[in-house]
């Protein structure tokens, strides 16, 4: 299959941040063939499929490094509560969650994001082997971490048994092209020390990356130092666990050591300004992370947490505060937070030579935005129309590798409708709604 | 013409903050004439027009307290940079801006604003009558004010001429049911005491509230510090101009006695909190206005500082920065963020009583936002779905003074594609975009 999209303003995102305003990019199976400006497109080209863009822009599929896709259900549930963890969702999730929840909403995530234009992510949940599946089902691209915590969960009998999900899960999803498996551990202060370092040994065995949310709880960071006199982070290089293979959620309370530990080990970081300011929780030092020459992307965190999975309005809201926190009208523009949001992400996941920019020979995982719709008008600058200006709803089309998953702001091989009707049925099932409306009363 | 919609859940945003989970509402012309529950819906009802909501969240039409609806044409133009005003927008301003574009822009604005849910809107700019001609053609509702400051300006060839520009215009749409014309001198260190006063007795005179940039800039509160030992809020009660007819756009830098002179003379503030941000000057003190019982809305700013003209990336960006500078999570829970966009707005605007809630009597401004987007599932709490989940590309119906003027997400008069090729030529006229392109180099 070689597809052909023609008349689009390219954004490669690649080192020298390329730009086509009117370009063309060729496509054959998952890769892409070719890029580049219309004037040099080959008049010679064979193709099955043609794609005018019209305008359009298009720029890589973003990346989003930190998800909870099997959590759609607790959506606007409690967003303004203090305990809203403790107080709705645990006791909901202990409840309600299974097998076909979990399944059912991880699709519905799926697609949330794919209509965003979001083709690969890095999700931490329980029943990721189904999540897994509902991935590979709807030709996403992603890690599934299979979480591990010191308390009994939905999917595992006795406290920390994820760690031993994990290890049959892994090694199932070895031989998939898009789909790695692998292992988080819920945070550094939920699980014994034991239990972190086998999930290194795990994610260094399968060679895969694993994730933990990291530096986040005001709790947290109290715990370490009364305890060890340490941070999290210096906790974690104590106990052997920092390395290039590490993707650290949130991070939002860091020392200046904690960076040097960060980029010591050359630990990637999973930044959710939703998240994290919705929370109240603060702003983590992305400046200075980047500065280090630390690797950053941008994450929702669950839909709980974060609401939408789209990139959109992470971009968004990473603008404003992080301007505001520097007090600095011109740091991050636009085509930096662009890139945090596409090759930024591929270098957290390890995935950089294979997504994350559009260059021949890598993996034709791509987006259109249309330009049509009246908030996409004028346009001087196309990365601060994606930052400042669009939102999930002006992505049309969606490529990952190589397959058009949505088109015309519509999926290809799904229908919303139905992915809807499937996880209010499983809601149903277990009487989600009516739980969760009697837990607010 | 009377009009049903049934089935949709209404959001009354009154006093009660009474909800109708499946209700319906009757228009008759221009006013609301029932509102309730669908189990005590009327069953003799005659109608002209009956919409089924299915689902539909309806709440008061928004109200965005303070934009500049000619400036369209300098979206996405130089966002990032630190002189961005001085480098690109005034010289591009002076050598391009003319009644023509001004009015394409207005209308093209208005469009932006009705898709996204915004009925009623504050404006200041330059050839404010055009502006206001395009805001009645599109049966918008708004008060339009003419800039005054002092230097010669795209429509005056005196400084500070826009006050007799103001003093003509105003007279001519006094007895408009919807659109009100006004004054807004630029700041109070770009404007004569004179002037201002003259502008706060005009007012005064024709009854309408006026507008001005109030403790933004950090020049501005330092000028009036060096020059006076005041603050820009002291300096204006000063010379008197302080009334409950006065919007103060921004106020972002306020001292606690700044606050006690706002609310001992009720004055009203236009709370832009995403172009504050995104121009890194930080982040009013809204809690605070609001605890002192001052009216606070939410405003844009034009769409060279704000880029978009909706409010519900304003509430998002609302949320996420009052919990975090608060530090405090269940800060400004949801609902209080919706009133700030509907009945909050219109108390600003000195419209309370027309507009603002859905009650029996008021004018019939109100919009749907669809459920049916993959962003938009589950919903617990229709306010938070409004403010964390919502963009302005779920607004799917939206009636101004009892007119739909928007169906199923397309203008109902207009055509999007006409409206765009309209600014497009007026744009190409004055080579606009050339120009822009060459300052940029
Ligand atoms: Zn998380
Ligand atoms: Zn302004």
């Amino acid at each position: 299959m070689k597809i052909v999209i023609k008349n689009a303003w390219i954004l490669t995102m690649n080192e020298q941040m390329e730009q086509f305003p009117n370009g063309y990019i060729i496509t054959a199976e998952e890769r892409i063939l070719d890029v580049g400006s219309m004037e040099s497109m080959p008049n010679d080209i064979t193709y099955d499929q043609c794609i005018d863009a019209k305008g359009a822009i298009l720029l890589p599929g973003m990346v989003n490094t930190h998800t909870h896709i099997g959590m759609i259900p607790f959506r606007s549930l409690g967003d303004d509560y203090p305990d809203r963890l403790r107080r709705f969702l645990f006791p909901l999730e202990n409840e309600c969650m299974n097998e076909q929840l979990a399944y059912a909403s991880a699709k519905y995530a799926i697609a949330e994001m794919q209509l965003a234009g979001v083709t690969t992510f890095f999700d931490m949940y329980y029943f990721e082997q189904q999540l897994a599946e509902a991935a590979e089902e709807m030709h996403s691209r992603g890690i599934l971490a299979e979480t591990v915590i010191d308390s009994v969960t939905v999917d595992v009998p006795e406290p920390m048994g994820g760690l031993q999900y994990a290890q049959r899960f892994i090694p199932k999803w070895q031989e998939n092209s898009r789909i790695q498996a692998s292992v988080a551990p819920h945070a550094p202060y939920s699980n014994t020390i034991e239990v972190l370092q086998q999930a290194d040994a795990l994610s260094k065995r399968y060679d895969v990356p694993w994730m933990m949310h990291v530096s986040e709880m005001d709790f947290e960071m109290d715990k370490f130092r009364n305890e060890r006199n340490q941070s999290p982070i210096e906790f974690l290089e104590d106990i052997g666990v920092l390395s290039s293979r590490l993707v650290a959620a949130h991070c939002i309370l860091l020392s200046d050591h904690d960076i040097e530990l960060l980029k010591k080990y050359d630990v990637k970081v999973a930044h959710c300004i939703g998240a994290n300011t919705k929370s109240a929780k603060g702003v983590a030092r992305v400046r200075d992370l980047l500065s280090a020459g630390i690797a950053v992307g941008l994450g929702t965190d669950g839909p709980s947490s974060g609401n939408t999975l789209d990139l959109f309005s992470q971009m968004r809201l990473f603008a404003n505060f992080h301007k505001t926190y520097l007090r600095d009208r011109s740091a991050f523009p636009a085509d930096e937070i662009v890139r945090l949001a596409t090759i930024g992400g591929a270098n957290v996941l390890g995935m950089q030579k294979q997504i994350g920019s559009i260059e021949a020979g890598k993996q034709a995982d791509f987006i259109l935005v249309e330009t049509d719709s009246v908030n996409m008008y004028p346009i001087f600058d196309p990365y601060s129309a994606l930052v400042y200006s669009a939102n999930a709803g002006n992505v049309s089309d969606v490529f990952i590798a190589g397959k058009q998953v949505v088109a015309g702001k519509k999926l290809v091989d799904f229908d919303e409708v139905q992915l809807r009707a499937e996880l209010a049925e499983a809601m149903e099932q277990c009487r989600f709604k009516t739980k969760a409306l009697k837990a607010m009363e």
